[in-house]
């Protein structure tokens, strides 16, 4: 795989990116998805018009790639600073939030300049947030640096920090002014990071494009390897997502579609303390989508053989798919339900869940019985005990 | 003036309370003005549909009418929660921000659910910020306390908290789904602080409308004693500052008008280093609005006969009008100048003011001359010593 990529990215260096318009009336923006975009971002962001750009970043990605953009705004005139935060979920914390705004205000932000999020979900996410709150309200540019960044947090205009009462609990509904997902970043990804990013993308097919699923399924290595796959992966899941967030911007109605895999996700998650060396988000998409699918087809409502190609393709990847794959285990069916009873509402001893008919035709289920999801479970860990 | 206040409330307990639209689009919203509206908040409140309402308050107000509101809700069904900070500037802070939003997850409050903002200004920014970040934003409902914030902070829909940087420069504009002018609670309200309240009364007559001018000269002792006239002068500077608002939101153009007498006023605020004991808001703005028609009438702009019944009708109700009734004194033309500088952006020597032709004749002056504000500055504190 080593010797095509040369070539294709100079194939590809000169080439126009793909465009994904975000339609949201007064608040639209495009995303913009090829490779090199972070040397081309002065010019793409100086158009959006400012004299100043904060980039807020991590420790690391800032190491890496903060002075190439840093040096690519100047040549178009924006002045820039650079804030860097410590990696991790632990800098979306009430702390962190306040050094990102004084530091912003610090490098004296106006309301017409612009902030730069140069890093992956916790950035985007942290960096967002100060955006929407500092001077009431400043634009932002998102330069999401993983493939999870790029396929999910880039689009929506979710911002936010973490609670000690849970997750994402605290934020803002900020959309940016553009996004440069730039590929190339994702050479440097390491390949546990790529695949967690990857049960993102295969998430957009099993909601409503079974097509898409099936190009996932032939060519899904050309995703990995960086090729025009790569891109198109890329494209066609923010322009999934931003399909969907266009008709629910604000979270009231389909826009719950995109938590397919996640009522499960979330709850393995909470049940190995978050901790990142047991199991990173897209990990436990991973598991979800195929739980989500198992208990559809165990309800009637989804035929095996869909269940299984799930499952397949995504074990195929090097991605885990089962309950027992959970490092230290994912605990008892009734502590996974109480799991998920903090993240949901649950109403009457029910919960809302998202269920599928087959590959692309998922569905909000609401009134789905606690007892038929413990009885699942618990099948689920006697089968694979 | 005891005597008829008494009948007066009577009078007025079973009247319907005025209604100020503020039209806003899809967040639109009604101020509603009168006596008593606290304990008729339960119904008010429940009607825009919740379960659940966090009053946040600070421990002054809270143990004045925190249980009140609380009992009016809770007789409606409304499960209720009392959130109470230090009372005072210092409380917007990021840490108080932390401990309210936390509060309000810890309260269980959903988003379908409400905040109820129970307090002055400070309590009305602070919670209206919470409300607008906890779960991305919930709705907030205003139970302004004190003259300032019922004429002022009420309208608007502008939230935030301070930095070390600055006052105001962390929050988001959030417009209330309600706000309950309870004329009632002045009543307890100290002396200083309506005097204080009351200069933003006077402005809105400044700015536009040279008849309320003149009905404050006239009714003045009828606002402060809480007759009908209170009502009427609250309701008038609430729809004042709704029309500029509805015209201009984001504060990107008229909004500014708004800011009459506030440049020379955050100048005082600062160089008294925001000591209530020396200088209160009101205090500073009601300087600052003599201030602003003096250094029209010296520009040549206004008459001096217009300066003149500003300055006297502040003075007749008790509030400072010159520079050398700052208590400690004022500093020097140029500390002012420089502590103007810090608050509006000063572009090669000059400085936007609001300006004004006359009474109720004001209007946005870009690129004043620092050295004319300097000359002005310098006179006037000649002139007073």
């Amino acid at each position: 795989m080593t010797a095509p990529t040369p070539s294709r990215r100079l194939a590809s260096a000169g080439a126009e990116p793909v465009r994904v318009p975000v339609p949201l009336g007064e608040r639209s923006y495009d995303i913009l998805v090829g490779r090199g975009l972070i040397d081309e971002a002065g010019p793409r962001i100086a158009a959006l018009g400012c004299r100043a750009a904060a980039i807020v970043s991590d420790t690391t990605v800032a190491a890496l790639y903060a002075k190439r953009l840093s040096a690519s705004l100047q040549a178009t005139g924006v002045r820039t600073a650079t804030i860097a935060v410590a990696p991790g979920e632990l800098s979306k914390s009430y702390e962190t939030l306040a050094q990102v705004c004084d530091g912003l205000l610090a490098a004296r932000i106006e309301r017409s300049d612009l902030v730069v999020a140069l890093g992956g979900g916790v950035v985007g996410d942290l960096a967002g947030f100060a955006a929407a709150v500092v001077r009431r309200g400043v634009r932002f540019v998102q330069i999401p640096t993983t493939l999870l960044a790029q396929v999910d947090s880039s689009v929506g205009g979710k911002t936010g920090i973490n609670s000690p009462h849970g997750k994402n609990l605290v934020g803002a509904f900020h959309q940016p002014s553009l996004v440069l997902a730039d590929t190339a970043l994702l050479d440097s990804l390491p390949l546990r990071e790529m695949r967690a990013g990857y049960a993102e993308v295969v998430k957009y097919g099993l909601i409503d494009d079974p097509h898409f699923f099936e190009w996932c399924e032939r060519h899904w290595r050309g995703v990995f390897a960086g090729g025009p796959e790569r891109d198109e992966a890329v494209a066609r899941s923010c322009r999934a997502k931003a399909a969907v967030v266009a008709r629910d911007e604000r979270e009231d109605g389909d826009r719950a579609l995109l938590n397919l895999g996640h009522t499960f996700a979330h709850a393995l998650e909470r049940m190995t303390g978050y901790d990142p060396r047991r199991l990173v988000h897209g990990e436990a998409v991973a598991i979800g989508l195929c739980l989500a699918f198992r208990f559809s087809m165990r309800l009637g409502l989804c035929p095996g053989q869909d269940a299984g190609r799930v499952a397949g393709h995504l074990a195929t990847v090097g991605l885990p798919t089962r309950l027992a794959d959970v490092p230290g285990g994912a605990g008892s069916a009734d502590a996974l339900l109480d799991a998920m009873a903090q993240d949901k509402k649950v109403k009457d001893g029910a919960l809302t869940f998202i269920l599928a008919r087959g590959i692309g035709q998922s569905f909000i289920a609401r009134g789905v019985e606690a007892d038929a999801v413990r009885a699942f479970l618990e099948e689920e860990i006697l089968a694979q005990s």
